[in-house]
């Protein structure tokens, strides 16, 4: 037996008790005639005192030869700590050591073994498995494993089914780039990981399993943005004989449940907004609503004048930012500057103080006066002392822009607590989006997304203002989950595949199998996949998905601490009927 | 809402209800002036009631044209049925349909959706959709999902932390052969498929995780055997600062857990044997012990008379058949015949009736008198009216041989009941096993099993003869689990490999970083995989695990429904730097 105990948690109860403990050499402090060893393992930090006068020499030498990261096993006696540490559970007690086995010994870490560690993020990958013993990559993996048990608990208790759906499918060339496997049994041929179980969990709707989940791996060989991982994990579920208010409720349902459970926060009913009102409220169809600072369409009220940039604007949008009035002229050129940034792109901006004594003083009080500055605060619901900023320009560009600009102010200015959580549900997306590179429109969900009902003859004369039965889930102003209705019979399906530019071939060839399923008996069903590792990070009150995964990648799609992806040898590609063709 | 009850929860108590239920039409009585239909989901089936007296003509007419397997909503009444379905559990009600909707039409099915089918094994696989609305599909598919979750939860409540390792991991010969994924982003590189998380696993042990598990797929790229799939689960643990009595507690525990909450079987303290004993007295390192059977070495009582082919024969050994002094001479003569079967090999076998006078009767009264064969009875455990049959040869084929021929003995005598459960631990399995085609010793459990504690120089002199900490769970007749101590500090691990065959340089390649990893302060750790398909099938009291699968592979690996592998195109494999290279 290796321990009677682990090192978080002995307490004064515990005091004279004979125990075992394992762990690793978290701190070795050396007085010479005393030797105090800080024992780590997962549960926490207990002290070990080794001391002249009841320690043998031999033993005490040994004490003082330990090395950081050391494993070792000690047998002793739990006593009270002459001065006690209050800030760890363990800081009343200390063990009186009687027997000392080193376990294993340690080179010394690249890297210090600290909360904060002084170690970069590229060694801390190469070195993962030490990264993983400080507390907050710790933490934050079991955080993910009570995460998951939760949803796997609550969906259980609604009687969803957790049903497996296969790894080596099919290729399909719709969405991003799949990862393919060469087959050796089938010369020639390639598996496909999947993107997602879409059409497997359609497929158990039909096959009447009603209430299905799986907490899965998703794969896309996508070029890698910051935060972004070739691996990535879904809780992917379906529902038949649901409409979308149904779906909604069980996982806003289930959302309630992790916020209460993991974060201790109750919310009672989430709100629910029209695409189209996501985007003009908030320019974004991901709005993080823990603050307000909507935006004002200012058209009407700016149109009217010589303002030429205005006149020829789409889109006129301003937002009011709390206490913005305080911002020096500097300070604001500065803000300018940002907007004009090639990230942002705004060509200027436009602002108007709010004084306190209800005055307003803008950029452009050569084309407005007062009563029309009063205007542009009514509407963007600015008051004394706060400060309204303007953009102008194509509606969809302007909006994207001055959504960058209210997430950054509301960043400077503190309103993104990452303990407040604020949900909501962005309901009625379009169908279909257009696609500027390969100029025809594309799924904005997937092919397999129903139109709302009564819009599917608009397919034919104005496709872009199909809405779809399309729901996200938004939390703090993050994508967590999104999904759909789902077409359910095949001459839909046939009609969506033809507008999003199928052939008939290649839509037998592809989706033959869902398309044939569809003909035996398929029920009305929808469903919806949240990001796992986007929830947990988001949960946990962090940005960065990285540090919720054990092992994640780098940017290049790389394992730096195994060294994957690798060269294989010749007679394996032998055996797969390959050759490379390197061209660089 | 599509229903306000499902099909498989009304009773008389819900007498009068209003409900309204949604469906799949099972089957139609059309008596003409009375319609019943089955209505079916995945709760049940619940009747639905037509009549001309009660029903509008309209909705009669499409009553009776309701095809099998059509998706319909019925509003209507519960009413108590005239006469009683004592079979299933909605048997006492009916309902008297007030409004029916047709959802989906269904053709024709191509095989009957009832618990016996007349569909063939390749028509269900092509058509698993319609396979999996059968209970016994289906009941598997959820009975597999309570396995899980008890498994989770089980662990969960012992500290368990479930980790999630990577897919895209790196290729390494040892083992079975990998599945590779071409990687896009690193030209001429390959990502391969894990065939296990073990290496993760240990360095998750290093990281101090301590207690992990992950109910995880595995890829194995082998020429399949029948019930062999390419993709495969495993409930994959580790613990570190454990022993093996340690490891074997927990898991036992598991399996108990399991036992008791999904069969409602009571099992106490599961038997251990060591390989050794196990190979000597059934001749298979995963004895079925439901029954007994037991193996009788004979050596010392055969080879002291004139009957070469025992003289010759490295082992004599036999086992008593119970009851089998009733075969006829043919049906003894036909059990001969089965053991000369090519798929069995033996030579011949030799036989000793067990008379109920206590003579005997044997096949070479020739050579043995009644003294030697009543030695062959004590030693076999033989009673009268008993069989004993013999086999000799060289050890290892004589005992697989006579172990086939006790398989098939007990089934052939009722002794394999799917219903009882009879759990067993094989410990101290050889660390190596030789390999005639490469002629080398290869890891019997992989290459990172620690050897028992001092037997580590034994390795140089009579490798055949190190036993591992490793260790096996069994669960009527077949290996449900296995595992092992692992090997925790660099320089064994490097006398491993350097035994296997690997020099310093491609172990340096393929392991360097976990071989790294051992210098940073690794734990003692040890660990079990579970096969998961096989557990639920034989928990499941099933043989194959085929129809524990929601969509399984065929014996070529591919997946039928799907049609999946296939070719992919020349972008595609212009992208990933690749060409076909199609030998045949």
């Amino acid at each position: 037996m290796y321990r009677s105990n682990n090192c978080g948690e002995l307490r004064s109860s515990h005091i004279n008790k004979e125990v075992t403990l394992s762990g690793w050499v978290q701190k070795v402090r050396d007085k010479g005639f005393m030797v105090w060893v800080d024992l780590r393992d997962r549960y926490g930090i207990t002290q070990l005192i080794f001391d002249e006068e009841r320690t043998p020499k031999a033993m005490m030498d040994q004490a003082q030869k330990l090395g950081r990261e050391f494993v070792i096993q000690v047998k002793g006696t739990v006593i009270e700590r002459d001065s006690k540490n209050p800030n760890i559970p363990t800081g009343d007690i200390e063990i009186l050591v009687s027997e000392l086995t080193i376990l294993n010994t340690a080179l010394t870490p690249p890297f210090t073994i600290e909360d904060k560690t002084d170690g970069g993020e590229e060694l801390r990958m190469k070195y993962r498995y030490l990264d993983i013993r400080r507390n907050p990559v710790k933490n934050n993996l079991i955080f993910r494993h009570k995460v998951t048990q939760e949803v796997r608990n609550f969906l259980s208790n609604q009687d969803f089914i957790e049903v497996e759906t296969p790894y080596l499918i099919k290729s399909t060339p719709e969405g991003a780039r799949d990862f393919v496997v060469p087959s050796r049994m089938n010369e020639g041929q390639f598996y496909a990981l999947p993107q997602s179980p879409q059409t497997f969990k359609q497929l158990l709707m039909v096959g009447g399993m009603d209430k299905y989940f799986q907490i899965v791996k998703c794969f896309r060989d996508e070029d890698l943005r910051a935060d972004r991982q070739p691996e990535f994990t879904q809780i992917d579920c379906e529902m038949a004989f649901v409409e979308q208010d149904d779906i909604l409720d069980v996982f806003e349902g289930l959302t309630r449940h992790l916020l209460k459970e993991v974060n201790g926060v109750e919310i009672e009913k989430f709100p629910r907004m029209l695409y189209d009102d996501a985007m003009r409220l908030y320019g974004n169809d991901k709005p993080d609503i823990r603050f307000g600072m909507e935006f004002g369409e200012l058209n009407v009220v700016t149109q009217h004048k010589d303002f030429k940039v205005f006149n020829d604007a789409e889109l006129v949008v301003g937002i009011a930012v709390p206490g913005g009035n305080s911002y020096t002229r500097k300070e604001i050129d500065k803000l300018i500057e940002w907007v004009k940034r090639p990230q942002v792109g705004a060509l200027g901006m436009i602002y108007s103080r709010c004084n306190d004594d209800g005055s307003f003083k803008s950029s452009v009080d050569k084309f407005y006066d007062q009563d029309d500055l009063a205007k542009w605060a009514e509407i963007t619901n600015a008051k004394a002392g706060d400060l309204v900023c303007v953009l102008s320009g194509p509606t969809d560009k302007v909006r994207a822009q001055l959504s960058a600009l209210r997430m950054e102010l509301a960043t400077r200015l503190g309103l993104r607590d990452p303990k407040v959580f604020a949900p909501l549900w962005v309901m009625d997306f379009p169908l279909l989006e257009w696609d500027e590179d390969t100029e025809r429109y594309h799924a904005m969900h997937h092919p397999f997304t129903s139109p709302k009902p009564g819009q599917i003859e608009l397919l034919d004369t104005n496709p872009g203002e199909v809405k779809a039965n399309a729901y996200d889930l938004v939390l703090n102003g993050n994508e967590i989950g999104g999904g759909s209705i789902r077409i359910h019979d095949k001459a839909t399906q046939a009609i969506m595949l033809k507008h999003l530019g199928f052939s008939e071939e290649d839509a037998r060839a592809q989706f033959g199998f869902l398309m044939d399923a569809f003909e035996y008996g398929a029920p009305p069903h929808g469903g919806l996949a949240f990001g796992l590792d986007r929830l947990v990070a988001i949960l946990g009150g962090q940005e960065t998905i990285r540090d919720f995964i054990a092992f994640p990648k780098n940017n290049s799609g790389r394992d730096v601490m195994i060294d994957a992806p690798s060269r294989i040898d010749d007679e394996q590609l032998d055996e797969l009927s390959l050759k490379l063709n390197i061209k660089s």
